[in-house]
């Protein structure tokens, strides 16, 4: 139990109020009058100091704080992204962080139990979003937008039994991409899919797999196999386990937990084994049980009609038809696709990868709809990049090769061997920084020339400006590069040319 | 009443899942089922679509969806802004949405009561963040980091009373930039007021001041008025509130509501009407009752020196020593300041801007220390950016002029005069994208020319690519600039390097 449960509120406001009074009389600044206030501190009647160790200082359960090493991957990562995004025309968007409870609940099946919730404060009912479909959806409808191709970059929130060792967490980055309006059947899809593939190529994470299915598919599948109507969600849901569990397992799931007959269960078995290129599509078309079931008839023409248009977009070897892939929301009405990364041999000293899906998405006709107060539908597809692993797994190889980033971009360092050389120093990265230059300082009166130098090859600093006494004389500058320690005198009025002649050239 | 809130959950589950059920038998895809779905919910037993028109879809009170027209002001702002703090030598950073509730408690003064607290699902007490100085605090203290120069852009939450009309929401993007470290008094403090000089400045938003006080001065100014020491950071609440309210009406808060004598609040009267640059700071060194204050006297001294630095940063002219400024949060402990725009005489046609202050910010040394087991403070200055009302500001004036903004980057459109030309239009756009290049074309398999180019001129799109039963026969391209209208043929295997040079010259 941390400290501050333990006090009295107004016994830990007062001792608040005296860590953030001013300084003592005696010193003459804020900054250095920490000793003073430190040692009021140790002084308290409250004894804080001594009680503190048992101040835990935490973030919540299954959250990070993301540090600038993470942030520059991140930031590499989400750029190749966002670009193809734009490259295929969408535009950017944003929604709240919260919606009205309401607008979440019943949209993502057995799933639901995992979403935040705000505590009532005394106004509308909130819950922090689940995913970016749900949100755009009811934008759409809500601004009765028939017709868009927008991407949305933002945080969601499950509350999900976190296991952090692969990369998951309770708040996360989705990358969502979507195109909404009527069109003709599989177009919209097929882009979808070839999008799926140039950000998986373009991030190089090795060989990779998108599997392809269709919920009509799923559901003539489960009708054909003797699923009692009422059971569809519920199996699907438990399909959608696959990549985790065995089949042994998901099939106990579904005799033992959804009520499901054995030879029900098996005949599922029998089609979920089934994958394979638009050769599979053409030998499901003869299946007896399945080409009787009209609506995956329909899901088996569109997919061939799919396949088509991935040959012409050069990407239908990536592609496989796969009868286990069920994807665990509600919301979808026909195609559905997950994109995984297939397992390259362990590299020396690499830990082995599972990441399961890095990319997922399908069409989603009937959820505007929802929304909408006359029931208009909007047809949807889209596609959701999982991010998180992916950072995950670039993260872990950069980790393996020993690979180090920058944090920080800065171009110049300005630097003096002489003491009392604040001002000149100052006035000196005021130019840089008014060229647009950028340029860091030590924040110290006199800081020794070789603290100032190992800053720069510390953190990858290219290039550093000098000034001292001889050179203010003379009118120049010398700089220096960091790699090679060569140090060159230039004229002080060149400054910026100079400077930037020489990073233009690097 | 929503319905959702009027039908019983089962009954509603039951509809939805009616909604999502996959198509009829007589049609062939999801898309072409549209109006049989629609024709289902018309004659649900549930009688849904006559109850429907009360369904009022809405997002939570004080927030907004940001749309693809807003995102485009947002990104060049944000990433000017970006760029300055990248400039000065700043890492990014990102922190989880929600803290645990306790490590937000009691730092925020009067405002406390505004924070959004997650509801208790059988975890731990979590509350969304309310700025991103906190939550900077607690990560230096979490992560022993004595030293750093970061930024952070990201969303906070307070649940003020929404006055959507002044560009003021319960959800907001905030941009700090905070140096951390123990460093000699006012440079860094210095560079703050720089940053807000060239952020403000870049950004073009006409004539600002960034109005400087120190909080030990004002502290000094409440001492030596009579104001008692409990009532400080009371009074301190009140004063910041001049630049909403006038005088009168602090003054009348100060001695009604907060029980201060009112002689008391006359004399804080005569030092809050003050204002100037550094010779008000020499003026205050003489002022009797003022100079008997040591902590007053010390912050005029950092005052002092702070001038100094920020005329050889070429920016003093810009800054406004302003016994008014006090800032409301509890955690400053010296300089302070707050940027304001002045007001232009207003355009022909433009509502009169009342925007308040766009960038804030200050000394806060205990902060840090408040997060230690051991009390161990680490010194901070910093500042934000208010993103928000400059969003506004920038987008009202642009509604003013007429401008529009594109809300896509696509560069070429692919276009046929033909029907069945759908294989060749696929082949055409996977080279562009291939190419890096952002293209788009329509998705149905027979558009007409009209409506594909007069989608390029709504959109924006400068180039279109032609592909027709002649061109393919002869191996050669149309290319269409959208402006001039003129079209060129080239040949069929020059396409992208035609298309990328023409890109290189526009």
């Amino acid at each position: 139990m941390p400290l501050l449960g333990l006090l009295p509120r107004r016994a830990w406001a007062a001792l608040l109020s005296r860590l953030l009074r001013p300084p003592c009389a005696s010193c003459t600044g804020a900054v250095r009058c920490q000793s003073q206030v430190a040692e009021a501190v140790l002084t308290s009647q409250l004894k804080a100091h001594q009680e503190k160790p048992n101040f835990i200082i935490k973030i919540p359960k299954g959250t990070r704080d993301l540090s600038p090493q993470h942030m520059v991957v991140r930031e590499k990562i989400l750029d190749l992204v966002i670009s193809c995004f734009k490259r295929h025309g969408a535009k950017g968007m944003d929604t709240p962080a919260f919606e009205l409870k309401e607008t979440l609940t019943e949209k993502y099946g057995e799933d639901s139990g995992l979403m935040y919730d705000l505590k009532d404060q005394g106004g509308e009912l909130l819950s922090l979003r689940y995913d970016l479909t749900v949100p755009f959806a009811r934008y759409l409808a809500m601004n009765k937008v028939k017709k868009m191709k927008r991407y949305h970059v933002g945080k969601v929130w499950r509350r999900e039994s976190p296991s952090i060792v692969q990369g998951r967490y309770r708040e996360f980055c989705q990358c969502d991409f979507d195109i909404a309006g009527q069109f003709d059947p599989m177009i919209p899809d097929a882009e979808c899919l070839k999008i799926m593939c140039e950000i998986l190529s373009g991030l190089q994470l090795g060989d990779f797999l998108i599997k392809v299915n269709d919920r009509r598919i799923v559901d003539g599948m489960f009708a054909a196999c003797g699923v009692p109507e009422s059971k569809f969600r519920a199996i699907c849901s438990s399909i959608d386990k696959l990549d985790k569990m065995a089949w042994k397992d998901v099939r106990h799931e579904m005799v033992a937990k959804k009520g499901l007959a054995p030879e029900v269960a098996d005949r599922i078995g029998d089609y979920v084994q089934c994958h394979g290129g638009v050769s599979l599509v053409e030998q499901m078309f003869q299946d007896p049980r399945l080409s009787q079931n009209k609506q995956a008839l329909e899901g088996l023409e569109d997919l061939k009609l799919l396949f088509e248009y991935l040959n012409l977009f050069g990407i239908a070897e990536k592609i496989s038809f796969d009868l286990s892939l069920a994807r665990g929301l509600d919301y979808y009405t026909g195609v559905i696709y997950e994109a995984v990364l297939l397992q390259t041999p362990t590299q020396a000293g690499e830990e082995p990868l599972n990441v399961g899906s890095v990319a997922a998405g399908g069409r989603y006709d009937g959820l505007v709809g929802m929304f909408d107060p006359k029931g208009h539908k909007v047809p949807c597809v889209g596609l959701s990049i999982g991010v998180e692993r992916i950072f995950y797994i670039v993260e872990q190889r950069m980790k393996t090769k020993g690979e180090k980033v920058r944090t920080t971009e800065t171009q110049v360092f300005v630097a003096t061997p002489q003491k009392n050389f604040l001002q000149e120093r100052l006035k000196l990265i005021t130019e840089l920084w008014d060229a647009g230059i950028k340029a860091e300082m030590l924040y110290k009166n006199n800081p020794k020339l070789l603290t100032q130098l190992h800053y720069c090859e510390s953190t990858g600093i290219p290039l550093v400006v000098i000034i001292g006494e001889q050179e203010l004389k003379e009118g120049i500058i010398k700089i220096r590069s960091v790699a090679s320690r060569e140090e060159v005198a230039i004229k002080r009025e060149n400054l910026v040319a100079e400077i930037q002649k020489r990073l233009f050239e690097s």
